[in-house]
């Protein structure tokens, strides 16, 4: 999109960036910024993803949720192809302005690749002591076939 | 530390990645894992922190949150400046484990440099035409003194 250089302020001042009421936003030494994606209606958090500057401007011009796909390395609008889409309520962003925080009112039974609801459905067993740590459930059940949604594409995750 | 490479286990397949239950973390390619910090007791989300493997394997060893911290390229122990320390009560990861929320109870008034409770203390202004994009505050008023916390210590925002 071309109108990015607009619609970002330059970041000029350490006081600009953690106090004032411009975005200024910094991406990291890949281009990128993290965006946490939370479900405004239950507060769950759902993924963590990462955009680029067209990612983030797309996602407020058109309040759906876009990112940028490393594995891909391709520009992502969140349920181009499972329909599962993530409408922007709102958007927080931190004090150095490198991280934002998506409120998100979600299409459909879920928000992760391998179809449960959360990409977040496991939880590191602090009070195990067994080496290497151990992994618990927190979503037994998929909510969704994801093999039959995401049919036909590539696998995401990397080794 | 000297146990890393035994509280992680090895990338062996996407299936172990997704649906296992060893933790097996992926750092990018900058080494670093992002961690979303969430106070236990509110479900705010208070802060997106860096960990290298020593951050993430002092974290769970410890309990206490531990990050690395890129502007000062050093090994950092939340609060260990403040006093404003984070003892992890659970910690989740995601599908692919290359991001984890820890739910912390958080001593002191805040987590963020700038001096309020969440560094996510502004919301882009998405009702707004104007540019650059506005931010408004949400909290207003600072939760504790930063300048007094953090005397002597640099400024972690980097322009």
């Amino acid at each position: 999109m071309t109108a990015a250089p607009l619609l970002f302020a330059e970041r000029t001042s350490v006081e600009q960036v953690e106090l004032g009421n411009e975005l200024a936003p910094r991406f990291d030494a890949a281009g990128l910024l993290p965006a946490i994606v939370v479900d405004a209606a239950s507060s769950q958090i759902l993924m963590l993803g990462q955009m680029n500057p067209d990612a983030l401007e797309r996602t407020i011009v058109t309040r759906q949720a876009h990112f940028w796909s490393r594995s891909r390395q391709a520009l992502w609008r969140k349920g181009e192809h499972s329909g599962f889409t993530q409408t922007v309520e709102r958007m927080l962003v931190d004090d150095d302005q490198d991280a934002v925080i998506l409120l998100v009112r979600v299409e459909g039974p879920g928000s992760c690749h391998v179809g449960f609801r959360s990409c977040f459905y496991r939880e590191v067993d602090l009070d195990s002591h067994m080496r290497p740590s151990r992994l618990l459930r927190t979503e037994t059940e998929p909510a969704f076939d994801a093999a039959a949604v995401y049919a036909g594409l590539p696998n995401p995750t990397k080794l």
